[in-house]
Order: C-alpha cells, then structure tokens, then sequence
C-alpha cells in the first residue's frame, strides 16, 4: 500500500511558489461552485504516520478555503450519548450538508488504525462510504506517509510552518503504536477500504512543498471531476425521472404482482369484548418490559408503515398508552426540512435514534425511499433499487449494537380505506387526517402494490423481519401488535442477559 | 397558590360527554391554524402531585391532537453531553419550532420541585421562559393538584382509564418528597415564576371529568386568544417595519453618536520583526493553555465580531493556528437555515456550544440581533431594545457554568475598509469575500456606528465584557486578540482550580 510513498521526492520552493497560487485560485474557486451547486457535500478524510504532515494539512486546508464552509471534525472520546447508539451515530451527526466540506481526522478509521475492532468493523466503514458516494458525495481520502527512518530524521516539528505560520504538528497526536506495527495495522485498512468511489491517496510527506503541492492538487482534481461528473449525472437523472413520468401518465390499467400482501388474511375479525379482555394484560406486560429494558439499557424501535387510513397512528396510541411517558418518542416522518434535504435520505433516521433504553415509534419511516418516493418518481430508478441494500446495512448496525427493531405493514384492502377516507371526510375532528395526497396515493393502488411487495420481499432479514398485520379489523391489529412488541422485547431482553 | 384548587368539584359523566366533542374539534382545529401560520411554538408544562393526573393528561393531549406537530419530553437524568454544557442547554436544544406544541413532563421545574439549585436557579426559569413568550411564543403550565386527603383516598390508579383505554397514571413517575414538604416547595416556585406572560394554572385533579374538561378549556383558550394576538401583533411589526424603511429612505446625512468608537486609537502600528517576535510566544502559550482548559473541562467561548474586512477570518485563524486540531470548532454565522429561522434567535448559539474544555469560535454572533437586524430592520425597535437583556442573561448563564467567555469587536475606520474592500476585488483569491452586502452595510456606516456603541455600552458586563480591537492596522489586532485570550484563559483556569 505505502510502497510507492516511500520516496524522499521533494519540490524546490520556487516550483512551489510557482504553482501555490494557481492552486490556491482553483481550490477557492471550486468550493464556491460546489457550494453554489449545494448538490453534494464533499467529505476529506486526513491520516498518517506521526510528522507526516496531518495537522500542518489541515491547516493548510483551514487556511486557504472559506471557513464557513468547511468543518473540522477531530472525533475525540465519544460522549454518553454517542456510545448509547450504534457505532456510526456519531459520524452520520457529523456528515457536512451538501455543497459544504467536512474535514476528518482519521475520518471513522481511529479504531481501525488502532486495531480495535478488525474486520467487520471495515466492512461496515466500506457500506457507509459506499452509501454515501452512490448518493452523490465526493469522499477524498488521504494518508501521509513516512518511511521509518524518515520518521527518526524528521526533526521535532513541534513548531510554527516559516511560510504560513501555522502550527506544522502537533504533540497532542499520538501514534497508538511503534512505527512497525502502526503501518501494517493501516495497510491492511487502507487496503480493504480502497474503493473506486472512495480510493485513498498516500503521499509520502517528508518534503513539505511537495507533500502541499500534491495534497492541494489531489483535492483540486478530485473536486472538479467529481464537480462535472455530477451534474452529467444530475442531469441524466432529471431526464430519466421526466420521461418515466411521461411514460406512466400514457400507460393505463398497471396490475399488481402476486406477492406477500395478496397471501395476507383479512377476513378475521374480534369482538368487542374479546378484544377487551385481550387488551389489558398486554398493556401490562408491555409496561412491564419497558421498565425492564430502560434497566436493563435495551433500546427499542418500532417502525410503522402501512396504506394511508390503515390505522398507523391508533396503532401507535395503543402501543403508547401501555407506556411511561418519560421513556418513548413518537417521530412522525413527513416531508424533510431544508437541512435534513441537504443530507443523504437516511441521515434524519440516524439523527432520530434514542439513548439507552429508549423506545422510538416512527410513524412512517425510511422505507419512505423505497414507497413514495419510488412511485411518484421523486428518484432514479437506481435509488430506489441501490436503497433496498443501504436499509438492510443500516438495519442490521441497529442489531450489532443491539437495538431491537420491530417492523409492521398494516394491511388493509382498497374497499376498506374508501370506508375509512369517507368517514374521515364526514367526521369533523377527523378531517384534517384527510389530505389530497391520500386520494392521489389510492389512485396508484396498483403501482404500490408492486412497491410494498418488493419491499416485503426484500428487507425482511433475520436480525429485522417484517411483520405484516391484517389490519381490516383494528383491534386484531392491535392485539397483534402488542403481541409481537411483546414477544420481541422479551426475546431482546433475554439475548441481553445471556451477554 | 393552590388554596382555589383544594375543592372537590366534579363534572358529570353527561356533563362531560356534552362538552367534549366540540372541545377536541376546536384543538384539533386551533392546532392545525397554529401550524399554517407557523408564526410561534407552543410549549405545554404538565406538572402535578402524584395521583392528580399528569399522565392522564399526557396522553389524552397525544391522543386528540395531531401527533406529527406535538413533541412530548420527559426529561431524564442529563447526558454527559448535557451536564458538559450551561443548565438550559437541554431545554433549549428541545424546544419546538414555530408551529409545533412541545409537551413537557415538569419542563424546567424538576430541581425546583425537589428543592436543588433554589432561588438563583428560578430567576434563570423565568428568564429562559420571559425571552422565549417575548419572541412570541405561548406557554401554558399547568398544574394538577390533591388535597393531602384526595391523594390518600385516591384509588390505586396503575390501571388503564376505562374511557379512553390509556394509562391514566404511571407508577414510575416518583414524588420526590413526602405530600407536606413536596407541595410547599412547589408552592414557593409556581409563585416565584407565575408571571403575566406565562402563568400556571392550578387544577384540581381528583375527579377525572372535572380535571380533563378544565385542562382541555384551559389550552384551548390560551391557543385561540394567543393566536389572536400574534396575528395582530405580527401586523403591527410588518408595519412598523414597512414605515420605519420608509422614513429611513426619506432621511439623509445620519450622523453617529458618540461612543466607545469615537475613542478607539487607531494610529498605532507594529513592525513585521517586532510582529513575528511576539507572535512565537504568544501561540506557544496559547497552546499550553488550551490543552490545560481541555484537561481542566474549562470551555471556552471566543465571539468575533467587527466591521466588514475588519480581519475577523485572519484573526481567528492566527488563534486556531496555535492551537491541536481536535479541540476547537469555527462556527461562521451566515443566514439561519429554515429550521433555525423557526426557533428563537438564540437557539442557533447554543446549539453550536460545545462540550467540556472544548474551545469554539463564533465569526460573528448572536449580536447580529442589535447590529443588522437592527440596522436593515429585519425586526421591530421592540425586539433589539430587549435583546440586550436577553443577550447578557445568555451569557450570564455561560459564566454561571464556568464557561469563559471573550468578545471582539474589531474596529477599522471607513478609509481603511475602503482600501481593502478595493484589495478584496483586486485579488482573485480574496475575491470571494467581498459581496455586495458589504458595499450595501458600508452605505449604513453611521447607522451602524451607533449600534455598535449601544451594543458595546449595554452588553459590557463584568462576567462578558468587550475588548474593543484597534484593527487597522492587523498585526497590532491579532497580538491584541492574542494577549487578551491568553490572560482570559489564565484567569479562568485559575479560577476553576480555586474552586
């Protein structure tokens, strides 16, 4: 991996002089293009040997770039809150908006590079650059490099830069091992996390203008290809998702595939006082697990999806009455506001996961991607096919951590929703339940027919089934529900005491 | 306080049935206004001795409302994250944006109930409540009360209500002190915060017809008078706004007051050898004490602000120069994004503070609320005048913490400024820092003038004051800025180990 880095090439300072300028102008002026463009955000992640030069590049970056967008994150001890949450919750809270620069040290590599951790954990550094490049950001990945004997001349650069003034390095930055055994731990993650989206470039930082020069030109020529190759794409993409909607206004009379929801059973139905005498004694063991779980820091949760009118939001109040109200939070999932547009689509879910022992209903929820945005063509065909994928990825980091998810679909047929839009229309403390978009959404029955099958299909995993509810009937829905909340959470608790 | 709830009324079950469909239709429907206008969060504190219903009233309000716009927190034991920050931090990073109601399990009240923190801290209460109901927000509290005799005859109420099939209490939700000690101490602190603006209400919990008709009442009031009075209230600023442009316009040749400007020594000068020699010392310094503040948790807070090219970027990066990477943040100030223009001017800043012995940089403030609010007139006379107020009780709070605190405001004289706007123009790299606004703020010298001396008289406090920096000449202002940080940071330190 370092091989090629280990050269002592260095670059008079006149060469650097007269190339400093240039760079500088192209640096500052992409920045302001992307910015302007606002499509992508653009993710430099900085690591290397100590003396290599990390902290005199970042503040060479600092120095020359408008600092308003561009965000230094040095990931340091994770908090309480952060080690409450899956690995990664603390880097997606970082991720710079689109058209802004987020500058890393060691990025999401500070385990990696210190061992801790091994090779699952760089798969999962693999899945997370990998979604977020497919998504459009430009991640530039570079490693400085010393060879060891360079490291033992380099004198002690504990100093101000002559050219910049700047503080060269930094004393406070510790290489967690000998020079040895530090290099073949970050070969081997650099290795298995060169990707073409996400390649890393080593450069041997012995001479100071060269080590500039080609950092600066590194990230000049990554920014402007990936300016260009962007709007090619965004453009492409417009243009497909145009035509599609062109294509599906000429088509008539879409059918439905076979799949899971037409083996769905809605004829059952409960009575009243069955349902009653059900009702109770789930409520109490539901309020019972809670407790357990907050004690025992298991944290839930549940994720409601389901036809407009299916009986999301009862659902949830059901599940929620059983509740202590100091231990839950309903999120409810509409349309994002501008920062949370300005991120990858998963990034609001990420943001919206609780602390340790906490339960997070999300009414409606990520699978938003692969549903509505999937048939009103708000994305490529590409997005929503790659998405099936990144939820599963982001699922199963839920599970390592030990989260419990709980999925459902409620399930109602087309003649039930008619009923219940009806009497939404006709109930006045109803009404505002009842929006334009739920007709527009029943007229493309069929198209999210073949949606949530795919869906069903697709991202029902061991670690997250779906739980598919007949939901014709509202109290066996219910009932439903809380039994398997309460079958999972006491499966969860018991995984939880056998650790 | 609570003599007039002490009573034993109760409202029949007809009585209740009668008024209850109309009060959940005008919820419904005031909550859905509020949300179109989008003009003021609405914040519910629901508080009580045990047994008297909080949690009946929790969920009824989650139950009949629009769960989308309403946020229910109960606030548990601090984060890390929290308890690193100034008190109000986690009250502030949850309140509700413009348009949406965030329910409160005891809101800000929990020490003040159980008798920690005491006077001091409610002043801090009343002060966090008064600048938020200033910038227009409603904030009903509510309180349910029992006689001691109603709590001991209460019924074991651990059971789910038989009308609506909630839990109607909840018995992890803990009195913290017996009934007798416990009520007195409320007493004390709903009397030192029941103001005009917002006032508690005190309700008579023991019959659950009587409590919930009075709750709902109650809210719905306060919803529908404060929506009359916002709207008319938002007029008359559009207007005063729409009038005060207007004589502005018609108005010439504004002259500015004398102030601390008029009496800024701008002549002196320093030469680049004596520059460079003074410099060395005072960032190694620097960064000896910022890694002291680190290891002692002694966050730090440094404000920029100053005349457009006045130097703010340069200075600042002369500090971040000297100092390791990976404990400061730079938070440039540009427009609020759209879910920051939906809180409160402040929230934005204490968002951005940062964790123990961490050292964050603001390039610009919160004082853009008494300089271009105020001068561009993106607010009312009313708004800026009580901002200062505002302003110094913020930053009263850092101090309160142990958070140091060091202002800036860079001072250049408008032939200075001139000079460099015309460099900014001239030099292709630096011509992104120029636009027009800055030619735009320029023509409004005077106007700003006068801001600035207001500012810099009503916001100099002992634990805040302002270090006005002569600047036209940047090498005097960037060893300034340095001396006066260093000194800052040594007295702080010293401080907090005399602690």
């Amino acid at each position: 991996m370092f091989k090629a880095a280990e050269t002592g090439t260095k670059l008079s300072d006149a060469a650097f002089r007269a190339a400093r300028d240039q760079l500088r102008f192209d640096l500052v002026e992409l920045q302001q293009r992307c910015r302007q463009v606002a499509g992508f955000p653009i993710i430099i992640v900085l690591a290397g040997v100590q003396g290599a030069g990390v902290v005199d590049s970042l503040n060479l970056l600092n120095t020359w770039m408008d600092p308003r967008w561009i965000h230094t994150h040095a990931i340091d001890r994770p908090s309480d809150e952060e080690r409450e949450r899956p690995l990664f919750w603390r880097y997606w809270r970082s991720l710079p908006a689109a058209g802004n620069i987020g500058l890393y040290l060691d990025g999401w590599y500070g385990e990696a590079f210190a061992k801790k951790g091994g090779a699952p954990h760089l798969r999962d550094i693999k899945a997370f650059e990998r979604t977020l490049t497919d998504d459009g950001a430009l991640i530039v990945k570079i490693w400085l490099h010393l060879t060891a004997a360079q490291q033992k001349r380099k004198p002690d650069t504990h100093q101000l830069d002559p050219v910049f003034g700047f503080r060269a390095s930094d004393a406070t930055w510790p290489q967690p091992a000998p020079y040895g055994a530090f290099v073949a731990t970050a070969a081997k993650a650099l290795k298995a996390t060169h990707t073409d989206a996400a390649p890393w470039h080593v450069i041997n930082g012995h001479d100071d203008n060269h080590r500039r020069a080609t950092l600066l030109t590194i990230l000049r020529d990554a920014m402007e290809n990936h300016r260009k190759a962007w709007r090619t794409k965004a453009k492409a993409a417009a243009k497909e998702i145009r035509q599609a909607v062109k294509a599906h206004k000429k088509r008539k009379g879409v059918t439905s595939l076979a799949g899971p929801l037409s083996k769905v059973d809605l004829s059952k139905t409960m009575s009243a006082a069955a349902y009653a005498k059900a009702f109770r004694p789930r409520q109490d063991r539901l309020y019972d697990l809670q407790k357990q779980a907050h004690a025992a820091g298991v944290s839930t949760v549940i994720a409601f999806e389901g036809w407009d009118a299916a009986g999301k939001g009862g659902a949830i109040r059901r599940v929620t009455y059983a509740l202590s109200a100091r231990n839950y939070e309903v999120v409810p999932i509409a349309a994002p506001n501008d920062e949370e547009r300005a991120h990858h689509y998963l990034w609001r879910f990420w943001r919206h996961l609780g602390r340790a022992g906490h339960m997070t209903l999300f009414d409606r929820t990520w699978y938003g991607r692969v549903l509505v945005e999937r048939v009103d063509r708000f994305i490529t065909d590409g997005a929503w096919k790659r998405a099936y994928k990144e939820i599963n990825e982001f699922e199963k980091q839920l599970a390592d951590h030990g989260t419990l998810l709980v999925k459902f679909w409620l399930h109602i047929d087309a003649g039930e929703q008619l009923k219940r839009f009806k009497e939404r229309r006709d109930t006045p403390y109803k009404r505002w339940k009842l929006t334009d978009d739920d007709w527009h959404n029943r007229g493309k029955r069929a198209l999210y027919e073949a949606a949530v099958n795919e869906m069903l299909t697709r991202t029902s995993t061991t670690h997250a089934p779906w739980h598919v509810v007949p939901a014709n009937d509202k109290q066996c829905a219910r009932i439903m529900i809380l039994d398997v909340t309460i079958k999972a959470l006491e499966r969860a608790l018991k995984q939880r005491k056998s650790r």
